[in-house]
């Protein structure tokens, strides 16, 4: 059997945990700089992030030369952009507020041709990007992630991990904690959260799929690994700035006593 | 007399030392994860950056908003960009590799209507970010800066510096240093690299106007404050975001033995 | 307690009545030339306007400048645009044809934070426009308003206006008129329009929620400011062209005999 | 009784033959190239096209002027796009991966103002393209077509095809030879795939509806015009750069011993 | 002899004085907009407005379908401004700022391709827009108009008026006040700008070459269209939406004691 | 000694004779269904073609995977566009209308770091592509080609050849042809062209550089190719859209008698 076309596949294949970058900004420049990284995933935020599908496109080829796999948050679940992130080239699919198995089901559909689904045939890009014989595996290869970050996602759990052909599921801690009563942000530190996040990856490894989750700090997300997490995310383009700004300007005020 | 209406020469009218941003990728999210820090001034780069005047435009509210007085680098010197720059609102120009006095003076006439210069009128954006009288004191707050970085730039810096209007030089550490055989980069230790930079900047001293200086560390510029200089920049968000990344990544390989 | 961080609702609290402008070019410097007239609230219409996405989140930094509270008119019910056009900094959502309790239902879920709705948390430019204590007081400034225009949405009226956290009623008059058999257009005069007009805005009285209309002139929106309407819109900036221009070619024609 | 305004149903009532030309890539030049060669119509594709709204409504006008019927592709049945498609001007609509009578009166409904329809009002630019009765005539003019592509959708053809105000069916091959166990692509040879083709053809003129066909090459096509087809799409931007770069470099290596 | 293709040479062919518009925001539905008067000429303005050369080709198919002749004011007199504008389809070009016939010259042979200049050969969109015998004819149509707008301009304007094949002058108010010493604007009342102005009219009407003249109201354009202008320019699309959004707020706070 | 790091550098230290494809869309789709075809060169054309800076950006990372050495048409010699270019990747810069040395060595000075030339140091782009160490040998690879076109060229071909650092001349026969008192067009047959031709071949041979002719068939290239000539470009995107569309649309009409 030949070695998985996906990166994120393949790393997973070979026992690995996967290390995933965000991008916010829809700019070849710092796709380019993230990239330089060799991040393992990088995922193009169209939900939270300011990419749309055309900055989407422009930014894939500099994403798939770095080795990286090229995964894409949708907005909302909507098949129309599933199969427009697909067709472009993206080797998985994030969609946010999962809370039925029958959203789920939806999720994979779009990301599977048939039998297996109802995705459209007409991989513009992904052709060019992947090869000729892209439809024959993308079925395969396509990694559908379900985010489940509310009280009702975590309910219906179960069901939406046992549907057939999710690749796996991706906590949202901020959305998750809301949720659960608590302030948003990542790196929950609160029992109750960490154990509806232990309880969501123990139940995840149950049902055979992946469990992925969103930190808010590498420390966090190096604490996380041998926990059984099979990617990480950790920062974004846009954060990344407004830290590394910030840190400069406050270090000069203070040099300078400004 | 009121105080000026650049930010950046209000600073200065202040005996303070300006902290400036670079800004490569044209982008919304990335220039207010920028601004969020305050820097004084925020530059962006159409030369070495990714931005372009389309980019510029969409940015330079959001700088302004943030207080940092708005600059661009020009691809090169040129009066069409020069002016359509300071049209859309910005408030000073670095101009690259200037070289002799003609050059500067090239400079400063497209940064002042007349009789001082000879940029056209048509304030499009500028007079909605800065009010219908803009014309009006526009000549004496818009600040025109020739870097000097090149030898025959040295060689010339006194007749540069004595172009009535120019409001300053601003050393570019790269591009000095490979014309004087070395390697670019910034934050140069090497002690004959050093002698020109220091030798730049008294020399503008003496002739009354500004010296700026780019810096890779905020460390470096930090201790470059009281030697005199105006504005050091120090950055830029695509740097930024490659640093992090690939710090990010490295820690997480590190510490999951990846 | 403070004032409302929305201008709109600052407004209102104030017993104002609003005047709202419309923008339909996704252009950077007719958002600048409406935003100086100083208008209470700025609509960018993504439905019958040409702006999208991207082109929203470069204007609305220039609206929000201008102290107006901006606005967005999404093309149809669709949860990924609501939260994207408040993620970007909207103060408020305009949704078209609602017909039913539950679609109105639905655009209040997706306008606010649990546990009032089911916004997904990342307001990744809200929070550089709003500062960072924005999603602790969002769900309570953020204004959702369904528009009311046909006759299936006046008859599910009352129902509509009692969903918990509605902002308001939007009327469009267009498509109201259509929908009960006249020709298109704003400013009716007909008895049975006018009493469809005022008839939802008592009823929306009754349920305690604001009404807004959409006008064609100035005139009209000055004569309803008595009636109880809460914000009046006229114009927008493709229609102050076309007027424009074409008054300009007819006067130059008349005078020219041409 | 006036000629139709839309050229598609002109054609039509003429007893013509449409072919349709296929537009992938966002790009004026490319849409003045294909447009030159003066198609009956020619469709942008925001499904498996890379063109989005934005794009979309800087080629109608150049699609417009060549005479030929500009038709859009959606990404998915969605009132929003299908609504902001016909306001930019586009005579037809063609949806994808229509399976039932109800997705088909979506459709139908999205494209039609009240009471046919509740298609909302506000022609933006459709009116400057086509005057300002434009709104009198569109429910009569624009088309809309329903993609079978699945055997769900074949099987609740004749329900499909009976949907009030539904233009025609649009068979899509490459998905409809996926759904029946068959590899993707156009021009299909085996027995059963045209036997479900021209029974979907049969079923359309039954039920007095136009039928229309993607094909792969010309000579395909012309070989099904005699069969009663209305339209025939042939290849697209994207196959034609493909198809003739690669002859190129096949050609320059065979002539040079490459 | 068949009548010229310009649509502005054709008027003035025909005796007519041009009323010119002017398009300073990058957006198809303002350009619509627009065109939708019916001006002889609209202009898109790269120096003092906010297009550039990808807006710009966007925009020329809306204003050739209006009638109107497509102008471009270039940023700066450069070749590759001119050349790209001419080559995307524009009947004429408007360069600011000259002063020498040196200057002139050089705008006349970017506009024209050998032996009469040296325009490159490349129409690409030319060809599209005005058919595959555009070359033959462009050295004829092509209008090259050369702004004088400054205290030397004028001096020189004897040579540079001399210049074979420029079309005619443009006369820039604006900067023309500001350089003999007056605050900027339009429609100046001043004896000696006036004197200025008609003297620039006569000497043209001397050399044979157009005058055309840039206005602020069509009340003062169609005061001078007996004097022997051949265009007159009126207002833009941003002035037209700044002036009539004031207008609106200010009668509707005039209106409700705002 | 390393292989070079220019493709097109490699390819002609193996001997080979490139077969180049020219880009006129700014778009991704476009450029990747180009790529495909395994180019040795491909050229964006920023002067008769229409992309600009920011499709250029976005076009590199696809043409760069495919294998081809990605080149840059300018728009007219100009430092800013030359450095931008390279500074986003591309590995060679054709520069049109050179007809002095003068301008040669202007575009050689653009190319070249200190001490070959003045390129100024910022390779933005070029260092993620390329990596850490292209600042080192981009001096060695990077080609500038300057066109000779015209007359003048011709005649000072001798002197341009010589010029350090001169990768090559580039021939545009359109613009020749037009020089030289013919039609424009490419593959010339007449006598006094093909002189010409082969005169500025041996010459260039002579002077040790290379020699680039730009083609419109590939039969013609590849009767070029025994010639002497390094590099031979076919075609363009639009121009095989043109045509394809064309092909497909006569042959339509002539099977169906339309």
């Amino acid at each position: 059997m030949s070695a998985p076309r996906n990166p994120l596949r393949r790393l997973w294949a070979d026992g690995g945990v996967a290390i995933n970058g965000w991008i916010a900004a829809p700019s070849i420049i710092t796709a380019e700089a993230m990239a330089a990284a060799k991040w393992d995933a990088l995922t193009v935020d169209l939900q939270h992030g300011t990419a749309d599908y055309a900055s989407l496109l422009a930014m894939l080829p500099v994403i798939e030369r770095s080795g990286a796999a090229a995964l894409v948050r949708i907005p909302w679940l909507d098949e129309g952009i599933v199969m427009r992130s697909l067709d472009a080239g993206a080797m998985g699919v994030i969609a946010p507020m999962i809370e039925t198995p029958e959203d789920a089901a939806r999720l994979v559909a779009a990301c599977k041709y048939p039998p297996e689904g109802r995705r459209s045939f007409g991989p513009i890009r992904a052709r060019f990007a992947w090869g000729n014989d892209y439809p024959s595996w993308a079925n395969d290869e396509v990694v559908p992630l379900a985010m489940v970050e509310t009280r009702a996602g975590v309910e219906a759990l179960d069901e939406i991990a046992s549907v057939p052909g999710l690749g796996g599921i991706y906590i949202g801690p901020s959305d998750l904690s809301i949720s659960h009563g608590y302030a948003p942000g990542f790196d929950r530190q609160e029992p109750e959260m960490q154990e509806v996040i232990f309880s969501i990856l123990e139940r995840c490894q149950t049902a055979g799929i992946r469990c992925c989750l969103h930190c808010g700090s590498v420390e966090y997300a190096v604490g996380m690994t041998d926990k059984g997490f099979s990617m990480l995310t950790v920062g974004s383009d846009a954060r990344f700035v407004e830290a590394a700004g910030k840190k400069v300007v406050e270090t000069f005020r203070a040099g300078t006593g400004g």
